[in-house]
């Protein structure tokens, strides 16, 4: 129905997630009307991201150089190395402002179903970093998510750490209620997760 | 906090229709996660798209050639012609199979507010199309949306034709019910027209 360079670009669109075959339509059509300036721009876009941005060498964040801006920024806190599973989890911890030490991503989480074991991820670059004279780290936060899989995560690390590093304080975030929930409407899990972590007034 | 070629990729996808800043995110995330060849084929099907895609010589639609597939299939009934608001909306209608005739892109709709006079559409090239001799049309369905903007830019099209080409038949597609709807749910101008429009069983 389409002629093949719209087909095909509705095709690439359907592969974003979130986007189903009409959406990749309306997002085709758009394209289609826009400017050939603007069009350029996002296709120039993609490529560039794909060519300037990387790993950071030292904990696997996405860079625009050899290390990621937070590993670059000497102002950060070396001493404590917040750990999450993907590069996209960085910016809503960034963004609370709570954080000002650095990163380690993980690139997943451990899931023995899924044949993801601790070789598959860059967990025995974090106990290097740890253990690295050079960088001394007072604490490391267990950010992983929430889930069966970053939980087995989050114990497996510190488990190890516990070994190989005991003097380095180990925590994970929080569970509990999110700000703004209702207790009626809280599954099980969480309000017994909120009960288990209630602290003192 | 994002690297600029990653700031730049966000700030190109939140342009698209319906992509919001935070989708913007998710997307580019899915982007640097992906593999270079699938990234390059989705900037690559974009710069195709601007590139081979233009507007066919008769009718307006999306082509990539000089005429669109529709007015270069030689089955398709040149006596009867479609005309739409946009070349989006040759997709709708050729989906329902119950139109073998051809298309007429105005490119918008009327709209004094705006700024947009019959000049600023195909409205001219579809007298000139419709008054040819060698192309003997028959039929005019008017499918502009059912809209304001619609409804006036079909009342002025048929007013012209019909002093113009007193021979062709205007037609304008039918207001109703959508198929499916509730009585209790549809609104009153909708449900109006829905009588106005009745038919004899």
């Amino acid at each position: 129905m389409y002629a093949p360079p719209i087909h095909r670009l509705i095709t690439e669109l359907g592969k974003l997630p979130g986007v189903g075959a009409r959406t990749a339509q309306r997002l085709a059509l758009h394209i289609l009307r826009a400017s050939p300036q603007d069009a350029a721009a996002l296709a120039e876009s993609i490529r560039e991201v794909k060519e300037r941005i990387g790993l950071c060498e030292v904990c696997f964040n996405f860079a625009d150089g050899p290390r990621c801006r937070i590993c670059a920024d000497e102002r950060r806190d070396a001493g404590v190395i917040c750990v999450v599973e993907e590069a996209g989890d960085v910016i809503p911890v960034e963004r609370t402002h709570e954080f000002q030490g650095r990163y380690h991503v993980l690139g997943g989480a451990l899931s023995p179903i899924d044949g993801v074991d601790p070789d598959d991820l860059k967990i025995a670059e974090l106990y290097r970093r740890v253990s690295d004279p050079g960088e001394p780290v007072r604490e490391v936060v267990l950010a992983t998510n929430s889930t069966t899989t970053g939980e087995a995560t989050a114990l497996h690390i510190a488990d190890t750490l516990r070994e190989r590093s005991p003097d380095v304080v180990v925590t994970r975030l929080a569970s509990g209620l999110p700000v703004g929930g209702d207790l009626e409407y809280a599954d099980e899990v969480t309000l017994g997760k909120a009960f288990a972590g209630r602290r003192r007034l």
